[in-house]
């Protein structure tokens, strides 16, 4: 069997095994990153990626619709014919940008599908190749994540889909049901509504965006209903979803039953644990459903790592990069005990959303100043047709930390990304806001007087 | 003569005004504003807010033009007739809102216009009104400032137009020649170039937006060239402009003349001096340019302070919001000596530009390092069509403190603003790059790998 030594393994070319690749090999460490997609992995090619241009294109249309110039015309329905060729290239350009960077650092590449035999050993079998062994000083295990099914709420591909499918879709339903109200149910039943098509959003949960303050959520929810016309059902759980000819039927759990031509799943993303042999997996994700953290990125086997959605929720970009520095740095011997971080959760709707907590202080029930702030009076906001949206925090009343804080509104994730800095680096809600930002920006609900 | 007596009376209604005056009703001073325009002042009513509804219209246009969909037809001309209403309702809507904030705190609004005759006196004449007496315990300048014309480089209000006219045009000309490359000859040249006008820029500097660092700034020039169609001809000073019938002359230092059928003059701002009789005038601007400050906000005399354009420059909203809060500390005793703040300087094109130092450590000529980094693999910004811009740093060598930072590309200002709040809060750029911010936004250019 070929074999290769290496010192960092890393297992999955996503955003988040990518990310440790680049950090571990301007360590001077030697690096392979085992993949079965191209640079970017999933997020790039078929999830994170697509939805971005949905959502972009959708905004783009939606705002040339409601330009406030005379004697434009634009066609009654939106063209999705040539999406999935936008897409693709898009996907192609970042994923070989990327892949530039990568050959520039010397990192190895190898196709294929791991399997970790045992710590430091994996074995990678590709198409048309010889096995090969690959032993390594440290495993990185960054596999990522995919849509979660259930029998009954499964797709078909074709009138029942899933984000997967959003890379070839070329015609748009005039009725679509969304099931489920998270991140990607909220991002692209808001692309639907802006390009047309009638959405109804169904959610076993109370709110839109569970995670986010109710308070925002609800703002999010009636501006969404009567800005973009999205009908919306909380507290409602899907029992069944069957296709019937050209429609689609989801049954609800009280029985009741709602038709529509289409049926997009987002009921949660489930980690993709087939990177170990059972034996592995038992001991690295004893709970069959995340492989579990011990010390910062440590699994419970000696040098074997894990970053990313394989980790666990929040399932973001920005959480899997920051796992990746973390495990570079332990598998250096830099770090013994890597600290949490305070990380900004976005939502890329327009206008956008976005929260972030503190990573040990949030959830302790400290006495907390509750601030609600708004875009009234803001030029940014209303330059963007956009006065509406608000900024909800939880300061400690103790020392004026920031424990929580959701945005909904212009720019929403580049104003939460300032209180990201604050957070991580003990800036406190009175200091954040004394000097103003430049005007006008939608960031000044941060630095504005009152 | 009828007499008022006040802890503060604030002399400008503009956004440095205005911000002093909540500031000081928030601490439980009494407070009048003198202001002969409707609260936002100038900036409201004839410069800053115009300029940004232009931007974002002319924007808009633009993106419709180059919008990746089949099917729509645009005129091929630009219709400004709704403009002057467009604006004067954002005017109203954001003076308004102020109005209201300002009526809350119970915030004294004078019409007239004010003479500062001694510390702590001020008579204010007025339209159909008694004078009055203004006795106040503090005084704060906010008078702003004016464009700046010469005897041969002046408007005549049709042809040779100022930013004061744009309130009111209705028709665009074909040609355009823009006198000036500061932050509004460059917005204004990229409004009328992205709107369909043939615009030539004329200035004495070497490069548009001198402030800007060289690197960025021609990065700027060399995409407003080809991706705006904008003629740019630095160095080049200009000796008069003369209207000619229908057409304009430019006459430049060299005695070569360039013809349109409009020049827009944008050669800087002079700070309003008019708010006191020449005797204090003397003794607060002795150089008879801006009104010199001693200690934080103070002048030459016991209780006068000054905060904005009045001030010098650079000339912007937050620098006078973060006077007029400073201002406000040193009158109530809060703060004895400000210590200055690093301020976001932004010039609102598309893509938007922005630049900060470090307000102590930047001209001091200590050893840096520079970093030149770019949009290249940032998804926000493929996303806006935008993989150029950059971001260029100096970094102290000593302490890894930024010291100074310029940006050119999606979010500059936001982008910016994080580094802001890092070098008022002395994070270093190493730490700031620490902990990745949300994908996909443009603002991970600052905490990208690499």
């Amino acid at each position: 069997m070929r074999s290769i030594t290496i010192d960092v393994a890393i297992i999955g070319g996503g955003p988040g095994g990518t990310e440790a690749a680049q950090w571990a090999a301007r360590k001077g460490l030697s690096v392979a990153v085992i993949s079965n997609s191209p640079p970017g992995g999933r997020a790039f090619w078929s999830s994170l990626l697509p939805s971005k241009i949905w959502l972009h294109t959708a905004h783009r249309w939606e705002q040339i619709r409601h330009a406030p110039f005379d004697g434009i015309t634009i066609p009654r329905q939106f063209n999705a014919s040539t999406m999935p060729e936008r897409i693709s290239r898009t996907s192609q350009q970042q994923s070989e940008q990327l892949w530039e960077t990568l050959q520039q650092l010397g990192i190895q590449w190898i196709n294929g599908t791991a399997t970790l035999t045992a710590p430091g050993e994996i074995s990678v079998e590709g198409e048309n190749q010889a096995p090969l062994r690959v032993q390594a000083r440290a495993v990185i295990i960054a596999s990522g994540s995919l849509p979660r099914f259930t029998p009954d709420i499964r797709p078909d591909m074709e009138r029942i889909i899933a984000p997967r499918l959003m890379t070839r879709l070329r015609t748009l339903p005039r009725t679509l049901i969304m099931i489920g109200g998270g991140v990607t149910g909220t991002e692209y039943a808001t692309v639907f509504a802006e390009l047309g098509v009638n959405v109804t959003v169904v959610t076993d949960q109370p709110q839109l965006l569970p995670r986010l303050d109710p308070e925002v959520s609800h703002a999010v929810e009636d501006y969404f209903r009567t800005a973009k016309g999205i009908h919306i059902r909380t507290n409602t759980p899907v029992k069944a979803v069957k296709r019937n000819g050209d429609a689609v039927t989801v049954t609800l759990a009280n029985n009741e039953t709602l038709t529509a031509e289409m049926a997009f799943i987002a009921i949660g993303r489930v980690v993709d644990l087939k990177f170990a042999t059972s034996e592995i997996l038992n001991l690295l994700a004893p709970s069959g459903t995340v492989v579990e953290l011990h010390n910062g990125m440590a699994t419970a086997l000696d040098g074997v790592y894990a970053i990313g959605d394989v980790t666990g929720g929040p399932m973001m970009v920005n959480r899997a990069r920051w796992q990746a520095r973390m495990a570079v740095e332990q598998i250096a011997g830099q770090v013994k005990h890597p600290e949490p971080a305070a990380l900004t959760e976005a939502v890329f709707t327009h206008p956008p959303v976005a929260r972030i907590h503190h990573p040990v202080r949030a959830a302790t029930g400290e006495p907390c100043e509750r601030y609600s702030l708004n875009f009234q009076g803001n030029l940014a906001a209303r330059l963007h047709d956009m006065p509406a949206g608000k900024l909800v925090l939880s300061v400690s009343k103790k020392d004026g930390q920031i424990l929580e804080a959701s945005a909904f509104g212009p720019h929403a994730p580049e104003i939460i990304g300032v209180i990201q800095l604050a957070i991580n680096h003990g800036i406190s809600w009175s200091e954040l806001r004394r000097i103003p930002l430049p005007h006008p920006t939608a960031a000044e609900i941060l630095t504005a007087a009152g």
